[in-house]
């Protein structure tokens, strides 16, 4: 099993941090082997633009599918992203570790998958959802939230983190890959926000143990449902008889 | 009137720059004083960092809030967020024009917000949505997406694009924005993708035409539906006799 842990805080000495190096510590101990990658110390640049590429189909003006596809196909991506799809293919798990920040990942994160999720290397209209490129390989996101739980909750006024992660998750399902259910640790802040030192650290600790019993129990995590390729008509429309297994599919709009 | 565009493209010979001159213009011709700005252009960095700040409450440890707040109380934030918030309180009325990229903004416009929204300046516990630092202030969110309507429509397989935007326009009311029913353009993608360039032109120039109807209209298209702060117990959970306005609050978990 090979496993590759992303993850994507700025700071070195995180609670996020931490978290990585311990989900590569316990992934070691089933006998994975592992490949870490932290985006803040690679430096990677999560803006998608035409200077990255140094061969364009069109130097006049930048698509960006295009572009992905045609330095995809003739072997000239950028080699930050040359890398990083390397070690993506490479891997059998994902994890990608990251605090919430505004009710989505942090720039950088969401970057990496602007670049790295490239046109005809990790999808096109034939290899998507499915028949996905990443089928058969998991991914888990490691989320940490500086709201309480009861915050976040599916009545909390934060609203419910699981499914505001949706439209990442979905962009997973979209690549092929399985999505374990998310681990949320919540309550996850600064140092000096006031509280008791004592009681931070607790509350850490139980937290931290939260992560390690998902990861030593990472291969019976349950997956997150979807519809299938089967449930969808000729028009990408959801068939009458399937079920929705998505909070943004055939739900009465809210506004 | 003052009007500020942001833009998140990296191409200038885009629609999506097309977009965002045609609404400066719209706004001037409606007697705004008018901002522009291109993230790109201005190769805005969208990754929060300790390296940003050139004074550190705890210059051993970056925590982004901490740092946020002390920077921002000594007026020693960073330049290029420093100015991007005189933007944004000076405006009256902000304009994001981006493509939805994996079910989201662009890393360059998410990272705006990780840096620019910044804790103490754009928000605290007791500043935030209907006490909003923004309050009084309106968003239009103007998006392009590359699949059909048909695709992008609650029963569609890329799922419903207005509730995808849902943890945006929920970050825009956090800081107290009035958020404006975001418009939203289908079948938007690049030169290339084998369609007959007439019938794209033809499609591109009816969707330009939404969207100028749309700017033309501004002042009387409709807001989205948040809770008001009165809707939440002291718990931060929704009262019982509230409606929720949220696809995310109080709504039955899907997986």
């Amino acid at each position: 099993m090979k496993s590759l842990v992303i993850s994507a805080h700025p700071e070195p000495k995180s609670f996020n941090a931490r978290l990585s190096s311990t989900a590569q510590r316990l992934l070691r101990e089933r006998g994975h082997e592992v490949r870490g990658t932290d985006l803040y110390a690679l430096d990677f640049d999560p803006r998608e633009r035409g200077s990255h590429y140094h061969y364009r189909r069109d130097p006049d003006r930048f698509f960006v599918q295009d572009e992905q596809r045609f330095n995809h196909d003739g072997g000239s991506l950028p080699a930050d992203v040359a890398r990083q799809l390397d070690d993506l293919l490479w891997a059998d798990l994902l994890v990608l570790q990251f605090p919430l920040w505004w009710f989505g990942v942090p720039a950088i994160l969401k970057g990496w998958m602007d670049r790295v999720f490239v046109y005809g290397g990790m999808y096109s209209s034939r290899r998507r959802f499915d028949n996905g490129v990443c089928r058969g390989k998991r991914v888990l996101l490691s989320v940490t939230a500086g709201s309480s739980a009861e915050d976040c909750s599916p009545t909390g006024r934060e609203g419910d983190t699981r499914l505001i992660l949706w439209p990442i998750l979905y962009s997973l399902h979209y690549v092929g890959f399985d999505v374990l259910e998310p681990v949320i640790l919540y309550g996850i802040h600064g140092a000096h926000g006031g509280e008791d030192p004592r009681e931070r650290d607790a509350h850490l600790a139980v937290q931290l143990s939260r992560f390690e019993q998902a990861m030593t129990t990472i291969d019976r995590l349950p997956t997150v449902p979807f519809n299938r390729d089967e449930d969808w008509d000729e028009r990408g429309q959801l068939k009458p008889e399937a079920p929705s297994y998505s909070p943004f599919i055939r739900h009465a709009p809210p506004f």
